[in-house]
């Protein structure tokens, strides 16, 4: 297999993807815009479902350096939604999403879980966009022009970002004039590392956080490497033994197929691709992509992974083995005049953006090196992956920057001693849920794992169909929430008491 | 006054000054070279009086940047002393120092706290000098170089200076097989300061912190400006109700007789000056800095600030005002040909360096605007420090920023509810004390303060002659740090078992 491809599809399997939350084939999920309640549109985003208003905050483009070209600034984008706020002087809380690898405002569209809990909290709502995407780019605004040469994107990493929320976050209680309002950050999957970082980092700032689907484990060699691939494997072979046997033994036959003479045709033509096939592994790779979001995003009511594997079985007895693949495909993307096997290496932001962060220091070792998957062993090979980033981009990636600075083999440790109120929620499904925190270390910091959840499913907008098991989770965090709110309020004027005499 | 003068004069007063420590007339404390008992001289230091060997370690510029020039590297300087050390696997702790804005080897001679303490926990000593100090300077190893464009001094400041001390302290447990070894990290002053935000930032590397006279609360407003000089004020007074008195007279003395025909010429006779006054904020500042010099570093046995009274007091039959405050410089400074009006503005790496941190982040706003010190009112002025520092450096300081990453108004409750195992040991005769956490915020945050010590006494070599209460401070430090240990190495096994099941 050409390790190129393989490589950049490892850079490109840990998106959010929005995209891929909410177009998936209406019949695997319901989708956003068949059951979404559009509130009236007075929003500056014209796509919003929320009320929010946009803000642009002059931030500092690197915190961490006097040079004169440091002290350049750019605009970044922040919304509130202030229609639940108890007001300042309230002290009520203020619930702020941390932007992650993509526009912000296509968050707000599919994050509930600040609008449907605010009320209940009178809290305010702020999402903070991530430097680099969406409006708050940069170098004029431009994702291309912000990204095009080695200079200009050396800015554009977590440290700096979450010291842009610190900032923004800062001015927003000073503008507001509520600096008894405690913060609690929110973010999921990489937004979900920088809420629990951030809480570490900035705990001056934020009271707690609750991050979602956050593998902060999967860096240099904390977690193992092969977890990611597992629970994939686990995940199909849960719905499906047989699915997982057909699936396990369908790459040898494409690869049987590839060498036949016109190999590459048949394959395109069994696979309805929209190209020719140049090679085997575009097809191997389209496929590994397809599994594993049909794994990371197997959420209720329909689960995709349960889809798939129902269309591969039912097809046992109609095709061959190929075939039944096929079938899987149709049912996890829809009936299509032709499969674009470059469906997942778009230019969007977040490819371009998570490209660069995962080579630079969001290294994330993902690979498997046995037959113990239903893929074909494909070790994460650290020469070769510091050798493209290299060549992809001019600077050497750096593995043990993350685990400098945010901890690393000890991390659990470190959270039971020093630090609290955190939540860690997973879907035990989730591939990336191999490399989160999955057991309460301390009275606060909580792990709340959902069994058959998926990536970031308790943040997402609730949904009259959501099983109880996913409505219970977002209660437990909810009250996990109000305890650390009830506790800073009653102890706030006894600390002050104390500690200010 | 010219504001210029005072204004620089302020960048310079935060000083720790080793050279002040040491160089102090023998008449007034022991200097070091007179009661120090030198040790075989094995270590590639020629000056340093502990058994030290020297390393390099491969710094990188920018540890939150990803540009091609923040991927240069620098050599810095660190120093280990395992004479003591039970070696890895012995769990036996790592004491890191944390150096400041002077050369590390500086250090080492003055301060015994590590090395006097290491024997009993069978403790390996490391010291590590701080970036752009000492034999650790970037872009070539010569200060004037580094400092000599706004391009190459950018990469000077704490979070890039904390990060290096994580980064050195990490491959070192690596490198000596010390992973069970717990991190106490030790520094004064600035490097006081250092130590308590490492302590926040980097949790997973260091167990507690030592912060002696670290005044972390004195940025952004948190805690008054005026504060420095009431401590100074209040020394005075409380060693001499008359000194402080004459001292207090004694500005607009100066301004009298700077006012008549030769009047800088009387000056300059009268204080001995080695080159002519060219104007009487020459002198001003230069007694300015005598006075907070004297009771910053005021310590035992002799007490600077009660020789320079006793001094003026004993001269008030035979001479007027200004001869009664030549005879308090010279009790302090010695008896001299002549005095150097700008002895507190040399060239130093420690001005050079820390006139850059103090214009671009370390901004202590230290001033006095009323008539209730025994100084002149003399407020900080935001505005022209700004303007000062830009037509220094061509860039703006940030106030805000110290406050934003570390934590500000609220820090003491931040603290308390969020840290760790940090000493604020401090000295309530030192000006600094001001800016300190003089109380304890937690079972775990603790305060060590002395009614009669001065700046960083604690961590200073221990003399025969020193008082019972240092002699009982630095106890009671070792006995907070041995609890630490104690926690850490008894329930390491257990939450290792609760944790990692």
């Amino acid at each position: 297999m050409c390790y190129f491809n393989r490589f950049f599809w490892l850079l490109l399997i840990f998106f959010l993807r929005v995209d891929a939350l909410i177009n998936i084939n209406p019949r695997l999920g319901v989708s956003r815009k068949m059951d979404k309640q559009h509130k009236p549109k007075t929003s500056s985003s014209p796509n919003s479902v929320e009320e929010v208003e946009t803000f642009y905050y002059t931030q500092r483009l690197d915190h961490f350096n006097y040079r004169p070209d440091s002290y350049a600034t750019f605009q970044q984008r922040y919304m509130i939604n202030s229609q639940y706020w108890a007001g300042p002087n309230s002290s009520a809380p203020i619930f702020a999403y941390l932007g992650a690898e993509e526009p912000v405002d296509d968050d707000i569209n599919v994050v509930g879980f600040l609008r449907e809990n605010a009320p209940q909290f009178n809290a305010l709502i702020v999402y903070i966009e991530h430097r680099y995407y969406g409006k708050s780019i940069p170098f004029g605004g431009s994702m291309k022009r912000a990204m095009k040469n080695a200079n200009s994107r050396g800015y554009f990493n977590s440290a700096q970002a979450i010291a842009d929320y610190a900032a923004v976050l800062l001015q927003l209680k000073e503008r507001l004039s509520a600096q008894t309002s405690p913060i609690i950050v929110i973010g999921g999957s990489y937004g979900g590392m920088l809420a629990s970082w951030f809480r570490l980092k900035y705990p001056h700032v934020a009271l707690g956080a609750l991050a979602s689907s956050a593998p902060i484990l999967y860096f240099n060699g904390v977690a193992p490497q092969a977890g990611y691939y597992y629970i994939v494997t686990k995940d199909f072979k849960e719905a499906s033994e047989s699915c997982y046997q057909t699936i396990r033994k369908s790459w040898s036959e494409i690869d049987s197929v590839a060498k036949m003479p016109n190999g590459l045709s048949i394959l395109s033509k069994t696979f309805k691709t929209c190209r020719k096939l140049e090679n085997s592994s575009e097809l191997r790779n389209y496929l590994d992509s397809i599994y594993t979001d049909a794994a990371q995003y197997n959420k209720p009511p329909n689960y995709p992974v349960t889809v798939m594997c129902e269309a591969i079985d039912a097809a046992a007895n109609k095709t061959d083995t190929l075939g039944q693949i096929f079938e899987g495909l149709v049912a996890f993307n829809g009936n299509k005049s032709c499969y674009d096997t470059n469906q997942y290496n778009q230019p969007t932001e977040t490819n371009i953006g998570w490209g660069w962060q995962s080579c630079s220091e969001m290294v994330m070792p993902i690979g498997h090196d046995r037959d113990d998957t239903m893929f074909p062993p494909a070790p994460f090979d650290m020469e070769s992956f510091v050798a493209e980033c290299r060549s992809l981009y001019g600077v050497l990636p750096q593995p043990h920057w993350v685990t400098t600075y945010y901890g690393g083999p000890d991390l659990k440790l470190i959270l039971h001693r020093f630090a609290s109120n955190i939540i860690f929620s997973n879907g035990l499904r989730d591939p990336y849920s191999s490399g989160g925190v999955l057991e309460d270390i301390s009275d606060s910091i909580m792990a709340v794992s959902t069994v058959n959840g998926s990536h970031c499913l308790d943040i997402l907008e609730a949904r009259p169909s959501d099983p109880e098991w996913l409505v219970k989770q977002r209660e437990t965090e909810i009250n996990i929430i109000k305890g650390w709110i009830a506790k800073y309020q009653a102890d706030t004027v006894a600390l002050n008491k104390q500690v200010h005499h």
